[in-house]
């Protein structure tokens, strides 16, 4: 990497430092020379007095300053992503004599390396404040993206798994509201048989009453190229296509084996190809099975590259059944990212044992920016009747929010729409942050 | 650090992947040599080639290739953190040509280094599997303990913010069926005025009627010195004093300034060290407050040190409004940790938001090992009514199961004490894994 490139980077790091909120917005200018490029041991049991305890960075920032200042930021611009970490020593270096330990400094941008005369000089642009920050950024935060798309699956996966059948009018004011809240991509209805899915059975209908709303697309669930075809007659412009990657979960589920429902879902991709229509993959049963139990990573990660190499455009990660903890989450990403590339990566957690926002934590923390979830918490668990289902959109925002992570999604509108959908149902929210905040007297809803 | 130190430390290591059964357990044996120390730009492309996308540890431990290996090792010795992933790429640069890419290599341990005659030898102990496990345990795993001690907080915080007052009897039973569940600690009750907790008015005859318990420590609250005497009057070998990181809570809550509570529980503190009665100290409204919205993370750090001055063994950090995500609970940490030693640490999240686990995640990744929890979530939000109180135990512990965390706890007992209490209340479990085990079909309780 090139030092242009890397200082780029670096500047885009510092601008999502910013976007967080994390560091103040005016960095001031510290100039520093060295050419000393041994530390000593005093200098290392200074760095750990002033080191937070928990920055294990200040080692590997204190490895790297065994190196000449040049080897040292030839190496830091190769390794951009540690960067701070690296710096943050350099600077203590400096300054951990003068500064007093109240005092906290960030790194922040950028860096100038100037040769006057065999003295190396460093310039550096640092900035009073808690550079805790920076190294939580890297050692939690560092793959937590900038903006999370969320697809909201409620109208669709939520109804498709409520008991009440919902009027087709009440299911095109729900996903109106959703559009209207901000949320990109609202899956609106499912193609397959009403036999099967008697919920849905008015599919067509909800596709003509939405068919002049803007702000969000809205895919449809299409099982097959009858389906499919059906999708596109009623004006869907998006679809999305459900594999498994349990073959006893795709044998009871869509009734054919996993290979099978691929060489279907190819059909459709090809079809939808000609049409310029994206097609979505979803992945069922990713960590386990009611069937067969625990689901080996390997599996999901080949599924998951079939619908990759056949043409869908994004390809969602489904926790069915809410087994997943952290514990078996992490490695089942670890070996799909290995296969298809991350940015093509959802998450779609049931929230049936309360694990989903850690299991979606995680993911972020692995670099994902997609997450399914539904309006309320809509939809129980098929395989735990009164078990909680998806995770609810509300408790996502609120998370992220929190996390500093923007999603363009305006969480009161999806309250009300929240609201709207469950006095229907005469039932009340699977989204704790939506109780919270319905019921809450005080002002920390802007905590 | 020693060799012998590092090299201990390594395997302590091993063991912990070997306890999470995320590396088999006979590691076979591979030997290499190298002399060569300066990485070519063919070797770095290979590295890129082999590595995980993901494994931003590579380009570490590219870095540190650039030193000589007898280097490199010292270095690996000091940095004993970043081990593992210097060894990959060690390892890499031996292997990457011989080996498949579909075999995944993980390095075990340990690293013998030997002198012949100027050529460096390291024989490294190899084992195939899935590598990404362990770069999965550096990156979002490798502060997560081991051992997380859980402190069951239900027939105290619990039951204090349930409508209906319990009579001793269930209490009583619910403890003894808590204690036997291998929880290490048991919170029994509180010494309060029972005018401000009707609740938890008949401590003493609690504690009579546990006496004789063993297996748990069964720590009370005491708001002051009479309540401490009190306490241990009725038996009480550990005690606990609730102290608030907002000056507006520590008013409302308890009836005083927050100087004026530290200077209250200083003297319990040491009329308790001369009865060598261990003291715990809690901090309400660690990230937001009812009364003041945020609360700064210095502040709880001030609170958390005066408690750890006074010396008290552990503090307790409770978010009593359930506000915190981990954008605010990181930080907060980090102040915290900077304050007092991270092992006199405990978390304490509600969950009226539905961040609870989300949070538990975060600090376990801080290196936190003590959660506090309530069985069955029992207690609601005094702020909130009708929201969630307490992290369900049950929740927890399944997520620890999960991430392959010791706790000694049997899940099955606490949900049984969870289903005698909540069946007492006469509602419902708020532990989303109690409702998913007592209701699922299959043997997904075994995922």
């Amino acid at each position: 990497m090139t030092t242009t490139k890397a200082l780029s980077k670096f500047s885009r790091r510092c601008d999502f430092l910013h976007h967080r909120n994390l560091v103040p917005m005016k960095p001031i200018s510290y100039r520093a020379t060295t050419n000393d490029m041994a530390p000593s041991n005093t200098f290392f049991k200074r760095c750990k007095k002033v080191l937070p305890k928990w920055l294990k960075f200040g080692f590997i920032g204190y490895l790297m300053t065994n190196l000449h200042v040049q080897d040292l930021l030839n190496q830091m611009i190769r390794a951009d992503e540690f960067y701070f970490s690296l710096i943050v020593v350099v600077i203590q270096e400096e300054l951990s004599l003068g500064v007093d330990k109240q005092e906290e400094f960030v790194i922040l941008a950028p860096i100038t390396m100037k040769n006057s005369e065999g003295n190396r000089q460093i310039s550096l642009v640092v900035t009073c404040s808690k550079w805790a920050f920076v190294a939580y950024t890297l050692q939690l935060f560092s793959s937590i993206p900038e903006y999370v798309k969320i697809v909201e699956v409620g109208p669709r996966d939520g109804l498709q798994n409520e008991k009440d059948i919902v009027p087709t009018a009440v299911k095109v004011e729900l996903i109106k509201m959703l559009a209207s809240s901000g949320l990109p991509v609202v899956e609106a209805t499912s193609f397959v048989s009403p036999k099967w899915v008697p919920q849905l059975a008015d599919a067509k209908d909800v596709m003509e009453a939405i068919k002049d709303c803007r702000g969000a697309r809205f895919p449809v669930l299409t099982p097959n190229l009858k389906g499919f075809e059906a999708a596109v007659a009623a004006g869907a412009k998006e679809v999305a296509v459900f594999a498994s990657a349990s073959e006893g979960f795709s044998k009871s589920n869509i009734n054919c084996s996993i290979e099978d429902s691929l060489i279907r879902y190819h059909e459709v991709a090809l079809y939808a190809s000609k049409l310029s229509i994206p097609v979505r993959g979803y992945i069922s049963c990713v960590v386990g099975c009611p069937i067969e139990g625990v689901v080996s990573p390997s599996k999901v990660a080949y599924v998951a590259k079939k619908l990759c190499d056949m043409g869908c455009y994004e390809i969602s990660l489904g926790d069915t059944i809410g087994v997943g903890t952290p514990g078996t989450v992490i490695p089942m990403l670890e070996a799909v990212i290995d296969a298809v590339p991350i940015e093509k990566l959802a998450v779609h957690f049931h929230d049936t044992y309360g694990q989903a926002l850690s299991n979606i934590l995680a993911s972020l923390q692995m670099g994902i920016s997609t997450v399914d979830s539904s309006v309320s918490g809509l939809g129980g668990c098929p395989y735990a009747k009164g078990a909680s289902g998806n995770v609810a959109t509300e408790d996502v925002v609120y998370m992220l929010n929190g996390l500093g992570v923007k999603t363009d999604v305006d969480l009161q509108k999806i309250m009300l729409a929240g609201n709207f959908i469950r006095k229907h149902l005469g039932n009340s929210s699977g989204s704790k942050t939506a109780i919270a905040l319905s019921k809450i007297t005080f002002h920390t809803s802007k905590l």
